[in-house]
């Protein structure tokens, strides 16, 4: 008899668990049969004591199983991309307009910001009349006639793991590759994904912390996917500073419409790019340059036009979809953070500027508060640029731009007389 | 700042946890601020990574002082003996009279039957008008009037263990030395003893399997009473069969009576012989002869008294006490279960037996249940005695026992051709 005792006591002695014992837990989860308590112990037994691949796997498949999964039935070949986040990530705001352009299906769920986690959902959602919390039959019409998906999963999405997230986030086993693993994947396979394209971060405040640890995650990621019949990529990059130069949610969206246009070169693009590359040619094997295919679209317009579609079927207004492409942000209104001596930029702290941007109202302290979706900072600089003492280090924007302190927002950046060697943003790739 | 989360954070790093972590814990335990998933979570990652002996103490300490804690002023010396139990345990019942009939101040504070367990207060009370509940004033009068204590803990005795106990039962952590530890240690302190007499039982159907798992334990208990001032020592036995020969309230109760009488040999009168020697000479190592001072104590009838004080105090009714001492059983009435064939007794399956006295009435399966005192067995035989077929093997007493199948019960005792060696009771003994 399969009893939440039986399961706890075999992962507490280290024995595998079986199919049985996966669903029976899940399944206790999702229909409230099982006590908090039982799982908070028998997450921290799999946080100590691991899970096999195998295990990784039966979780996802029965985390995947507890909920609805969306089927793009006349696409064989779905493309996903899974980011491990990071301060000022528009990468899904700019990759998946581009990729879809070049002709490849792609669909992903997003999330929303809390704490100093951005939300993509919330940076679509800044231009006026988008709504990206869409029944699962608009998402097959989305796939129709946008020809990819975005949008904030319903609560019928893989529930078990919305509330075993929820549960680990407050015992201390949320740093778990096995449950990690079974989280991203039954989310993406409920989504519909047949292909997975990763860029797993790490760095210090990443949460893998080291390279090693980033790509033990992904090779969880390659090897659970294997198993579930998903095919995973993709690359370990190194997150040091915040991604591009926007941070804050219509500022991000108006940062990616500008990649869109023209493709400006940068430690983001070359990001972008690789990941874009990936998922080309995770739907097409046989493609012979895949950059070439990437620039064409950005130069035809085609990749412009897929995000413009996009926002329109989301409800964008006309004039506001029309007013983000020529927006020049005015500049003169927003409050400059000025450079306190001459040198290097060395370090830029996307972990403080993310918390002062929250403060600022581009994000949300509890799920309830509201949003001001012009607040944010836009850099001047990057890594290893030269300054000048008063040259702008970034732009304070949003209602409340006036509550900021430029000489305390200027700490973020660590200025040093002599530069040091750039270093890539793309640390190492990700193959099955 | 402290805060559960950064506890169990700690403790799943394998860092010790400091006074002020393990205060935070017992406190939000007990008044119930911290949710019961977190101390889950932490109690599996204290399980999987462990304590030190000085996290243990520490433990023990804030789980003592979590609630009252009796004081015997008048005796600087209180001995208390702790087992960790077994099938027709009643060392209780005899060690404390017969350690107190020679002077030493014994005091303990034992539990109710639930399960296969047995409980020392239940069959205190299985004599007519004995109440053990008492509130704490009365025991203070009982050590001055009866010479010793023995009496079921109010809810103010160790709160936070009777929680984390609560809790440990569903969430697989029983079985972990330093929360064993703890959970003893702060109710013996809370219970006012100086000095502890371990009984540390091992084998398969105990709940130290091992010599080796029961030797740590003790240890374990050593050096915690250590850091808190207890000292602790005494034996490591044999659990591989039922205690004596009653199973059942009334019927150990009677056993008990059998042994203060006269101290027939047997395996149970020499454990208790060593336990009681230790405890004697815990309250004053010079005694030179502890052995003839507990046969005196027999002899003379003052072990004996010393009971039947006790359960006039606790209220026994004079008839009853009179009628314990010099009841017969009414063997006639009671129901045999015979050999089935020749042979030597090789095993006598106690923890089977346990489960189906409790069927029979003997025990508790939910904590409302009423319990027959007169329900459970007589076992006519020990392990390597000689039995012909038709022999009886033991008596079944009760209300209920016509439901018992007697070829069924016979099953408990394995019987062989040929006898093996016999072995003593006692494996080891614990020093501080």
């Amino acid at each position: 008899m399969v009893s939440m005792l039986s399961i706890i006591e075999a992962k507490k002695n280290k024995a595998p668990l079986d199919e049985t014992q996966i669903q029976f837990w899940v399944d206790g989860v999702v229909n409230e049969s099982i006590p908090l308590y039982q799982s908070a112990s028998l997450l921290m037994a799999i946080r100590l004591n691991g899970m096999t691949f195998e295990e990784s796997w039966l979780l996802t498949k029965a985390m995947t199983a507890s909920g609805d999964r969306l089927h793009y039935d006349q696409h064989p070949i779905v493309v996903d991309k899974h980011s491990t986040g990071g301060v000022g990530d528009k990468v899904t705001l700019v990759l998946a307009p581009l990729v879809a352009a070049c002709g490849v299906p792609v669909a992903m769920l997003s999330g929303r910001a809390l704490g100093f986690t951005g939300g993509t959902i919330d940076k679509l959602e800044s231009l006026d009349g988008v709504q990206c919390e869409l029944p699962e039959p608009t998402l097959m019409k989305m796939m129709d006639e946008v020809g990819w998906v975005n949008a904030q999963p319903s609560s019928r999405i893989a529930p078990a793991d919305r509330a075993l997230y929820a549960l680990r986030d407050v015992t201390g086993t949320v740093d778990s590759i096995p449950l990690i693993t079974a989280s991203i994947m039954s989310k993406k396979l409920a989504g519909g994904a047949t292909h997975l394209c990763l860029d797993v971060k790490c760095g210090s405040s990443a949460f893998m912390k080291t390279e090693s640890s980033a790509s033990e995650l992904a090779h969880a990621l390659c090897r659970v996917g294997e198993l579930g019949g998903v095919k995973v990529g993709g690359v370990i990059s190194r997150m040091s500073e915040p991604l591009g130069f926007a941070i804050g949610n219509y500022l991000e969206l108006w940062e990616a419409v500008q990649y869109l246009k023209s493709w400006p070169q940068s430690p983001l693009a070359s990001l972008i790019e690789a990941l874009a590359i990936r998922m080309l040619l995770m739907y097409d094997p046989s493609i012979s340059d895949p950059r070439a295919q990437l620039m064409n679209a950005i130069d035809r317009g085609a990749a412009l036009e897929s995000l413009k579609r996009y926002l329109a079927f989301c409800g964008g207004k006309k004039t506001a979809v029309q007013h983000l492409v020529e927006d020049d942000l005015g500049w003169g209104n927003a409050r400059p953070v000025l450079a306190p001596k001459d040198g290097y930029v060395d370090t830029i702290d996307g972990h403080g500027l993310a918390l002062d941007a929250l403060a600022l109202g581009a994000g949300r302290m509890t799920k309830e508060d509201r949003i001001d979706p012009m607040a944010g900072f836009m850099l001047r600089v990057g890594i290893g640029d030269r300054v000048e003492k008063g040259d702008p280090l970034m732009h304070v924007f949003g209602d409340r731009a006036g509550d900021a302190d430029p000489l305390l927002l200027g700490r973020h950046f660590g200025i040093i007389p002599q530069a040091r060697p750039a270093t890539s943003l793309i640390l190492a790739s990700v193959d099955p």
